[in-house]
């Protein structure tokens, strides 16, 4: 059994995501496939990429990992299958992998080409089907990632927005909003612990120990599960009370001490 | 193979279940997991009960089901693990299973304590990926319920709302609405049998014998697949041709004889 | 492993879903389910219809597909199993597989019957869990076709639209909108080949060679990923742009030469 995750902003409903499905197991009819998503908002290659952060690493080694968000479809964007820490991905070359690239260690990485293995896509507008769901079949059956194409050093990564120092504070934003209107922050943990004050948009949020200290519908900061400073609101949801959203201004100013 | 079923209010475009999804992967290689939903309202724990009674029992023995509906995540609420009948299920001590439990016969039920199998949860926001997804793994792989914790007699239950009579009717309420716009109640089924007359909200409902019986528009009450009494509307939403919603007053008149 | 891949217009959040795999997973235990979609809207056959078009055959040989868009249920019409290239269909009798009757081939099809394999279905209002899923892992399981019913040879078609000459124009209409909001429409491929002038609504689209070589923002046509003429704007959405939908008017001019 060897397991392909899949993750589109293709929806369900159409049947695109049963096309996929359906290439992969008639190339590999060992896979087992396990959905991630298919609701990413079409084209949003920035969400798709903090959300493949999220899942990669917790499958087993050996998972191949299919994320097909690609509004450069038909254009002469490359396809991607890459290996980092034994497992594989595989992509458009549109920044969508920025988070695994960009600091998981040594990874291999190979632009999809036409070869034996892996014959021109037959369409123009549906590679997840027709070029990208063929190259993960074939590393789920066991071939090499170097019979996929040539190696490149190059990868599209996307840039994170930057901090900045106002006075004594730091500047940073919402980087992500999610299901439960968590806001998600680009400010380093070291900054939470530190912070003597913190804001977000006009909202100043209070600085308390854990999430159970904090009263109902109270604006707290914490660190997330993934080590990231977040605002949340105690039974709530911070992006509907602040009404912040990705790029609103979030910043702290760290204790003098 | 072994399966392990998947219900959370996590929506899917985040990866949260994609993270679940993994670490269950990671910690029982041959699980097999089978999405039911993450489209639960956050943190809508009676909506979530009433969805796991529709499926739980369908499934084969040696089931483990995963219910993550957990708002008082981070909180002191304890966290399950149950086996009834034959399948397992693991959730927070929430009320999530209260159809399970109130009404399935014996069970066995531990609170998912730190042991070595089961280590404390790396994160205070995310147990469904840092203890329910290991628990429910450890069950998958064969661990038997007692090495998750110890014996607990008084997990939460959720009261239905109840009856009342007034005059000659019996009163009670809508209990969930569907996809279709189907309204279900909390009106015993010999109540239907024995109806002079129904309301839901200011309306009549036709007492017929069978769906089938009803024109096309037609208001009508009809036991359900659950044999519960349920009000529909012929080709179309009773939801929205009657404006009601969980909670909505519904009532039938017992006939004389 | 037998795949049984499942559409429905269930939603997920109600559990009818869980139903219908647990049904699956009790009566075939080696059957691998494989989501396509369950948000159908609820009771459109013509949309399902082409949504399992897309699929059906990309799936491997001996392959059962399960399809639940059921608006008749509790009625007269019939349920239907099929075989076709190979691969197995189960669903109602509803024209929800007209794309796949309707030009395939040779194929086999029965009109499920009660007997001793497949008992009457428990309820009148779950034929997905009652009747289908039953049939399907039957089908999943080995049981020949024959077993499930008497054979049929009128299962119901639904029609396409029609083409129109005007003048010098063939006129179709739009009859499925995407995710993306790309408009497929009932045009023939080789009268966009031949096009001197297209408009859909009262937009004009440009006849371009590819989509690469359309301007962002720009609506075009081209052959999709199924060999249709579909209407795409660049970077956007066409439904948006042109406000079309399914039913809207498209005309192609074919050229003289």
């Amino acid at each position: 059994m060897r397991r392909i995750t899949l993750l589109t902003d293709f929806g369900t409903r159409d049947g695109f995501v049963g096309a996929v499905k359906g290439v992969l197991a008639s190339a590999c009819s060992t896979a087992v496939v396990e959905d991630i998503a298919h609701d990413i908002p079409p084209g949003d290659v920035s969400k798709a990429a903090r959300t493949v952060a999220r899942y990669w690493e917790r499958f087993p080694e050996g998972t191949v990992h299919l994320v097909v968000v690609d509004p450069g479809v038909g254009t002469a964007r490359r396809g991607l299958a890459v290996e980092v820490r034994d497992r594989f991905l595989v992509a458009p070359d549109n920044g969508v992998l920025s988070r695994v690239l960009g600091g998981s260690g040594p990874c291999r990485c190979v632009a999809l080409g036409p070869s034996a293995l892996l014959p021109p896509p037959a369409s123009r507008t549906f590679h997840g089907r027709d070029l990208f769901a063929p190259a993960a079949a074939l590393l789920a059956s066991g071939s090499p990632l170097e019979a996929l194409g040539d190696s490149v050093i190059d990868p599209l990564l996307l840039e994170e927005p930057a901090l900045v120092q106002e006075g004594g504070w730091m500047v940073g934003e919402v980087v992500e909003v999610d299901r439960f209107g968590n806001l998600a922050t680009n400010l380093p943990p070291q900054a939470l612990r530190a912070a003597g004050a913190m804001e977000v948009g006009r909202w100043v949020v209070s600085l308390l120990g854990a999430y159970g200290d904090a009263g109902s519908g109270e604006i707290l900061a914490l660190l997330d599960s993934e080590e990231r400073v977040e605002v949340a609101v105690r039974d709530g949801s911070a992006a509907e009370v602040t009404g912040c959203r990705v790029g609103s201004r979030v910043r702290v100013r760290v204790r003098a001490d």
